[in-house]
């Protein structure tokens, strides 16, 4: 549900995005996701130190998406403007969920799926979540610390 | 599994279609998918009498995304060779669920979930599978009626 | 020049639109453009009556692309914004010449061209340009009435 | 002219490329020369050594399109089987220009332009085309030492 967001990334569909049926590409859901994730990493570091934007861009290179899915309710079109709301639900030791849903208006388009698995950038196995990462993740979603 | 596939549809990875990473771009693959399910339902038509033909046109005009998944184990790289396996698992009334999954020679990269609703053009509405589809496709896959 | 143009659309750089290079891929150019000239449409008919409005969205569908170039002098990475500027550089019986130009920042990345025709919906022939698209077009770029 | 062409890439027009008119988005056909040029440079080395093979993959990274276009004589449509002839026109010191043209059946869709620069990988300024390179190009394409 709409209330359960905090923050929002709209875009407008564009032509290239839709097909012949005049409705967006089932596969473009997943770019709009990827999209609206960029500017949640974004806003999540607006307003912080210097120090702490230039290890995101670390942080979000040994983010790896495992798992990514689209449940379709109703279609997007040419020239749409889509609000794409992303949240994250649970934070485990080296895992995130995030669940995105889209609206047009009032309406309740798509909703998401996305698991990231932090990943040593070295060994490529599996790696704890930074402490300075999950703190922010933390508060910017208002969780409480057990991540759930 | 592998085995557990008689479908395979083969692509090449684009320049296009990898990011900076030099992966493919996790959206991608349900372009991969949707592009081996064509041909999958090419395959199940070949062969067969022109009216068919003439059929599956509508009938493809009637199947909807409903849902789509992607699971990624692997990353696929520019210029690989890809090999798409596509598989019915289950036909209800008016519903059908495919697992594809795909292959860079013997590595496994990703598996998938496709769910369509095959719709009323007119209403929009859930209707039943057409009976001579459902035949089509229980006879492609070797499974029994009841379509599990 | 930045100074030519009287429009300009604005757009950051998508993860899927760059290649394993980090930069955009090149056929992405004509992705931009085709986003600016949809926003140019727009900026043309704000403030007009309802009934340009509808008119506008026939004339977009009677408009074809017959050629388009890029020339590429610099790259757009990742994140980049850009502003895409868009302008009219001549209008003759049936056919238009768009000279479309990318910067970021001060930077001057590509310089475009796209020539549309306008055709017949029926014949597919190409027609003479609406006179009333063409005084909207001509005002919006404070062109004399020749065109050129 | 298809005579002029002995290198032909063929592929198949996907869901996901064309619009709401059913036809190619016009940006992908940038796409397609690409994918076309690929196999170009793989059907240049096939049969040639190991060493050969290695030098390959370096001198494409060393070059970069500076101008590419396209002219639109008639629409691909979804599913369609395409040919996509390329072909070197001319091989300066370090820029080389080739004209592909775009087949669907006997009908002539689309003819492009692609200008590539050789460039130092070091300093990134114009280098001359590697004398290897160059003679392979003028053998495949049975072009005369002038290269024009």
């Amino acid at each position: 549900m709409r209330e359960d967001y905090a923050f929002f990334h709209s875009l407008r569909v564009r032509w290239a995005e839709v097909d012949r049926q005049d409705v967006v590409f089932n596969g473009n859901y997943l770019l709009y996701f990827d999209v609206a994730i960029t500017e949640y990493w974004r806003a999540l570091i607006a307003g912080q130190e210097a120090k702490v934007k230039e290890q995101m861009a670390g942080w979000m290179q040994s983010l790896y998406v495992v798992k990514a899915g689209v449940e379709y309710h109703a279609s997007a079109h040419f020239d749409d403007e889509l609000e794409i709301g992303m949240r994250l639900t649970k934070i485990g030791r080296s895992s995130m969920r995030f669940v995105p849903e889209i609206y047009c208006g009032a309406e309740h388009l798509v909703t998401g799926e996305l698991i990231y698995v932090y990943k040593d950038p070295e060994s490529g196995a599996p790696a704890p979540v930074p402490q300075e990462l999950r703190a922010l993740m933390l508060g910017f979603e208002k969780m409480a610390p057990e991540g759930t």
